[in-house]
Formats: structure tokens, C-alpha cells, sequence
């Protein structure tokens, strides 16, 4: 690999981990926003998202030019395409922490129900899915990715529950509906962030081992 | 430009057609199965769904093959990595058709509520979507693009109208509430196929103008 190819792909990988830390807080903060009714926080993370999407585009461009420039082969090569793959699904996670920010506005704005005490474990579960996914990809470690994979089960679960617990609470309580929506959309965000670092993590392995561990199942949540 | 690379970028240009003409029938399947109940049909879209991801894997190894083999520059690149994108996209819009048939065997187990009757217009619009973003990329059609993105709204407009439906009928009639919240799911999901066939326009007028127009909005329905 030439000096400067070299150089080059750790600048990129420096890049997306500060991308994915950005998102990472995003989701963070959208949730305590949304727990704490916390309103400026959650208009924090909706201006946020705009420096998620400028360094979406930098990074973007960035691999082009790496192309581009180096024509690199095999294993950089791809190693440039996942990067772009992943640059992508930070961004989309950047766009869900923005959903739930603006669901945590409206809830704040309405009497609290209680499920939503549920949600900082399902984030939590969810921030490691993206923060070990990314680590993964950073040190080519299929181990972790795997477990990444595991970690989404757990995520799944929390968001059936989720379903099941409002389910109940719409049925007594026919005024809690608008909120219990709310609420839903949320917990559907949630495990669709696990679902985007499933898909970084599938990369990853897909990258190192080239073997191809996604469309194993669909979820059905 | 190479005669090898022309043709190359021909075949893949077909593949990816193919893939797309898979995806719009599975996602016109999945709505065909729920509003009429065709439990059959619904079974078919989600065994289909291997066909397709077969097929994403394929056009993505092509994808590496073609940029390692002729290590292309500029609009060539740009048109690789494009396709590398809209194929993920289309695997997703895939997924999002069997999570539909998934809701469709549901509800065909169960008293029909009235609201599904709305679906066809919803999923007539995102399909259109799905079809012309992929002719204005093969096309390199910027104003064919352009109009995928003003679909969007009309989507976006029937989603919540569909909530606010759903909404009175769950408060209405609790028992409702079950069906209620997974047809609220397919608005999502068509919801979500029509972000993904935008975020496809999107790419193509990114690549043949190297305007960025994504990035403007984010969805908060």
C-alpha cells in the first residue's frame, strides 16, 4: 500500500468515528430529551442533524477521491466501499435520533405516560450496537461484529414488549392514544438504529471474511 | 472510455433494472395481498424476498469487480458508486414489502377494518416512485428526479392522514386498536419506501450535476 493511500484511509477512518460519535450523542440526547422532557435538548439535536449531514457529504466525497486518486484494489477497495455503505447508515441514524427528538417535543408538550420509562435501556442497547459496530469496522474485528448481531435480538424483544405494554394502555385508556402513537414511532426508531448497525456489522464481516452473513432473516417487528 | 467498461456498465445497468422491476412487484403484491386478503400472495412476496437479496449481493460484487477491473474515473466512478447505493436502497425497499405481507397475513386473519382500503393510492404513489427514480438513473434524467421528489409530499400527506383516521377509530373503538396499529405499520413502511425512492433521485442528480439537494429535510411524520 503506497504512503500516501495509507495515509489517507486513517484520516477517513478518524473521520467516521467522529461522525459516529456525533450520532451516537444524537441518540443519546433524543432519548434523555424525551425521558427528561428535556425540550431544548431535543431542538438541539434537531439543528444537530446538519453537521451529521455536512460531514455525511464530506466523508462521501472523500472515498470518491480516494478512488479516484489511488485506484486502490482488493482489500482497500473495499474497505473504501464499506466506508461509503456505513457513512450512509450514520447518516440515516443521525435522521432517527432527529424522529425521536421531534416526538419528545410533542410529549413533552402532553401529560407523561409511564412507558416511556422503558426506553433508556432500549437506547442504551442501541448506542452500543452503534458505537461496537463501528469499532468493528475500525479494527476489522469480526468477533465484535458478530456480537453486534446478538445484541439486536435483545433490541427486538424491547420493542415487541413496547408494542404489547401500549397495546394495553390504548385499550384502557382510550385517551392515552395520540401519546401511545407517539411513543410507538419511538420505539420503532430505536430498533431501527439496532437494525442500521446490524447492517454495519454484516459489512464488516462481509469485508474481512467475505462471507456474507445478511438476509439471513427479515424482521418482522 | 473502454469498450470492456461500456459494456460492463451496460450489464449492470440491466441488472439493476431487473432488481428494481422484482421490488416494485413485491411491493405491489404485498398491497394487492392485504387489501384483498390473499394470504397466498402474501407468502409468495415473502419467499420472493431471497431472490432479491441473491440478487443485491450479485450486482454488488459486480459493482467491486468493475471498479477493481477498470479502475474507472470521474462520471464512470460516480456511476458505480451510485448503483452500489440505489442497490442497497432497493434490497430495503425489499424488506419493507415482506414486513407489508408479514402485517397482510395478520390482518387477513382478522375482521377487516376500513381504513385499509386507503392503501392502494398510498402504495400506487411509491411504487411510481421506486420505478422513476431508477429510469431517471438510468436515464441520467436530473428532471425525472426532480419530480420523484415532489411525489414525496403527496406520500407523506396520505401517511398522516392515516393516522389521523386510524387515530379516531381506535378511540372510537378500542377493540379496533390491534388491527389499528398494524396497519398504522404499512403506512410506515410505504411511508418509508417513498423516503428510500427519494433518497435514489436524490443520488442521480447528485451524480450527473454534483448538486447536493438531499439533506434539505428531515421527514417527521
Amino acid at each position: 500500500m503506497g504512503k500516501h493511500l495509507l495515509r489517507d484511509l486513517d484520516g477517513l477512518k478518524k473521520e467516521l468515528l467522529t461522525s459516529g460519535s456525533l450520532v451516537e450523542e444524537a441518540v443519546n440526547d433524543s432519548i434523555d430529551a424525551l425521558v427528561n422532557r428535556r425540550m431544548k435538548l431535543a431542538k438541539e439535536v434537531i439543528e444537530g442533524d446538519y453537521e451529521i449531514n455536512q460531514r455525511e457529504n464530506k466523508i462521501e466525497e472523500e472515498c470518491l477521491k480516494l478512488l479516484a486518486l489511488h485506484q486502490p484494489v482488493a482489500g482497500d477497495l473495499r474497505f473504501i466501499i464499506t466506508v461509503l455503505k456505513v457513512n450512509n447508515d450514520l447518516e440515516r441514524i443521525g435522521d432517527l435520533a432527529v424522529n425521536i427528538a421531534e416526538r419528545a417535543l410533542y410529549l413533552s408538550n402532553n401529560e407523561p405516560l409511564k412507558a416511556v420509562l422503558k426506553f433508556p435501556r432500549m437506547a442504551d442497547g442501541a448506542r452500543k450496537m452503534v458505537r461496537k459496530s463501528l469499532d468493528a469496522l475500525i479494527g476489522m474485528d469480526t468477533k465484535l461484529a458478530r456480537n453486534v448481531l446478538t445484541l439486536d435480538d435483545e433490541i427486538d424483544d424491547l420493542n415487541r414488549e413496547m408494542y404489547s405494554t401500549l397495546q394495553v394502555i390504548m385499550r384502557e385508556n382510550p385517551e392515552t392514544i395520540d401519546r401511545a402513537v407517539h411513543i410507538l414511532s419511538v420505539s420503532r426508531y430505536l430498533e431501527r438504529i439496532a437494525d442500521l448497525s446490524t447492517n454495519i456489522a454484516e459489512d464488516v464481516v462481509f469485508m474481512v471474511e467475505g462471507e456474507l452473513i445478511r438476509h439471513k432473516a427479515v424482521d418482522s417487528s
